[in-house]
């Protein structure tokens, strides 16, 4: 890891996934057990997970993860944080897979799964950082998704690849122009709201 | 509402109530009817809550909301963000109630619930903004509730009302010396990892 690309070459996620059923210690063990994570740092705690590696693996761990507990059918959603060079963060706690192909494609390609998605997006450090945000907004609306403004966040509809992709490419976009970057999101799928 | 005040005169929270049980919706809707929102605007929809008003109802409903849920003994989560002074806001869909005092004291006086909650202050378009949020961590350390560090978040355990206060006087200390605050938090009840 060179000083020239640290701020880039990781970054994290901090996320915890809810599913709302009284089974919701067996859909998530079963979620992460149908997910390959070697490619990644992760430790989970009683309040959330924090997965750190290098960008790819991180969104696509997050959406396996995502996919595998809402394929149950059961109301699941996911709240969390992803961050990138942050100036207070260390390497610790990391870890660079040499491997720079998603792993969990192949296994949720037959997931076809709606969701509906709020996120925001938080370049720190920036005098200008409106323009930055809105920048990746107008993006978003090239993506296949439903974009829609509410307060604090843009939501997005859609499949949930869609949407993944859409905040991986968002938040990609960002962190190329600003070194600290941190981008929240709630995803919710099979709410009886929408049924 | 005066432009001098306007910056800090109302603001959000953008929250969702998880109970991890087959009875969600009706544990959501049993901790609302027993919250008194009147003193804020209220809007829900299958992702999430938004409620705009001023900042003392703001923290006093969110933390009502989740101490009703969460006695009913259920693991109950809630994940959110609280903003205040976005460049881009309107002053639309926010109610300043003239009344000053919390409406919910009295009806969680009698719950004492343990939690574990992790949160994140980012103080907006500032260059120094990694010194103003760690003023506010080490200023946690006063108010009764235990205080790590975590990747990307501050992690605080203790009673529900302890860890809400901390929130609260946090927010408000940074909002004061900056225009534009977002604090990420999550926290979490009766848990199986804790019993």
């Amino acid at each position: 890891m060179t000083s020239n690309n640290s701020k880039n070459s990781f970054v994290g996620c901090e996320f915890t996934l809810y599913p709302m059923s009284d089974n919701f210690v067996d859909i998530i063990l079963s979620a992460l057990d149908e997910v390959d994570t070697s490619t990644v740092w992760m430790e989970t705690d009683d309040v959330s997970t924090c997965i750190r590696g290098k960008m790819v693996h991180v969104y696509d761990i997050t959406q396996a993860i995502f996919l595998h507990a809402a394929k149950t059918g059961k109301h699941v959603a996911m709240s969390g944080t992803f961050g990138v060079g942050c100036p207070c963060d260390t390497t610790d706690d990391v870890f660079l897979s040499e491997e720079d192909e998603p792993k969990n494609i192949s296994k949720i390609k037959e997931i076809n799964q709606k969701a509906g998605c709020k996120f925001a997006l938080y370049p720190m450090g920036e005098k200008d950082y409106i323009e930055k945000i809105q920048e990746q907004v107008n993006l978003s609306k090239h993506r296949g998704v439903e974009v829609s403004p509410t307060h604090y966040a843009t939501r997005l509809d859609g499949d949930v690849k869609d949407i993944f992709k859409t905040l991986h490419e968002s938040f990609d976009q960002v962190q190329q122009a600003v070194s600290h970057v941190t981008m929240t999101f709630t995803i919710s799928a099979n709410s009886p709201s929408n049924q």
